[in-house]
């Protein structure tokens, strides 16, 4: 059996326990949540303590550090437990800001908030640890809460998070300025969900380079001048880096 | 019953003429294809007829011009039918570059390919006449097609292709750069897909302004400078107009 104590109150702290309370074997029990702030806790379970601080608390195994980046090594040097293992969640820091000996990384790579639940099963998840003697248990319960689990260098995390910013983050702002778009002409959002629905589904049997429609890639410059005519300067940059980024990738792909 | 003939043979002739074919009601039947290749053209049904002219052709009520945005005037002139209602298909084109008394709209909002079957009870149509005694037939046609049907102004309709640009062309440039991105650390974009499924599944919930997470929106200036560091010159640029796009439109709805 591996003991476990969540660091954190957010929302990786809240969907990670979730899903280890979840689980039917008992190989992985979690024992302790602690967190600053105790209320912000919402997750109860007869077998669960929540606690503030960390006297008088009984040594786990592991410990998941959830918390913003820039604690993470903070947070780690008050863990007073010499043989427990440090694990952090983030996906742009290194394994190396855990002051500890035995120190890993738990990379879910996925957008969370506390009201939309997860399927675990589909989230990929990146593991990193400094001593290959913790693998073999951290790959077990990765493996059982998801379908998709590496062993992942820093460098190879760290392109990962950034190509989520692009297809997570900044694909919602393009959303976000088409709303506002719409919203002008009294259009509703409403309008794109099916063709951003057949966007993403496209994917499942192209590659995004195969997929490329629109204006830019078939080299519709009677469309794609109108279309920089109708925008406001700032959207209008944006439209015209990414024409000729998708201009570019073609070409030089070809 | 309504009379119809297609002209083109590309994706979105195929996809209409397979719907209307489909349809359980004889009040609107397909009689004839005009493709200038006739080759090019895949579906064949005991009731059409494919021709590569005009000549011998009998005039039907409706005439569906789906060719190439610039091509539609010239296509309209040749059509010698004095009483059919002329269509295009096209987002960015206006009702009037139709040479005939009787003219109007038909735009299906999606990507058409030929290969992936199109689910037309999803997909708005925006539809648009210079004659409102057409639009009741026009109206039955696209209801029987589609759940999402709306009459827009040209001016709507440009906003509607300019959106869908930013939401289906521009998002999709995002995956192939992610792609990029991760082909170089030998990542697969396996990686990516349900992330980019969460993303859009959460529309479905919350206004793309609400579904705002990662750096940019949290200020979060120490990730953004870590990242736009591992980026080639053209896509640091993207990253930065994108990242200062997104504090902009929240501080700004602030």
């Amino acid at each position: 059996m591996t003991t476990i104590t969540i660091v954190g109150s957010g929302n990786v702290a809240h969907h990670l326990a979730q899903a280890i309370l979840s689980l039917e074997s008992n190989a992985f029990v979690l024992k302790q949540i602690v967190a600053r702030n105790k209320s912000n806790w919402t997750i109860h379970h007869s077998q669960l303590q929540v606690a503030d601080q960390w006297e008088n608390l009984s040594p786990t195994d592991w410990v998941f550090i959830c918390v913003k980046d820039e604690a993470i090594h903070e947070v780690s040097k008050q863990i007073p437990w010499k043989n427990a293992l440090l694990l952090h969640t983030s996906g742009s820091t290194s394994v190396d800001v855990i002051s500890a000996e035995q120190r890993g990384v738990w990379y879910p790579l996925q957008t969370f908030s506390k009201s939309t639940p997860v399927k675990w099963k589909e989230i990929p998840i990146a593991l990193e640890v400094n001593d290959s003697g913790n693998l073999a248990k951290l790959l077990e319960l990765a493996n059982l809460l998801s379908d998709h689990v590496a062993v992942l260098s820093y460098e190879q995390r760290l392109r990962l998070h950034l190509a989520a910013v692009f297809s997570c983050n900044f694909v919602n702002h393009l959303y976000h300025i088409s709303d506002q778009l719409l919203q002008k002409e009294q259009l509703s959002f409403e309008w794109l969900l099916p063709l951003i629905k057949a966007t993403t589904e496209k994917l499942q049997y192209v590659s995004p380079k195969e997929a490329q429609t629109g204006p830019a890639v078939r080299n519709d410059s009677n469309t794609i001048n109108k279309q920089l005519a109708q925008l406001p300067e700032k959207e209008r940059e944006i439209y015209q880096l990414l024409t000729n980024s998708i201009q570019q990738y073609h070409l030089k792909n070809e």
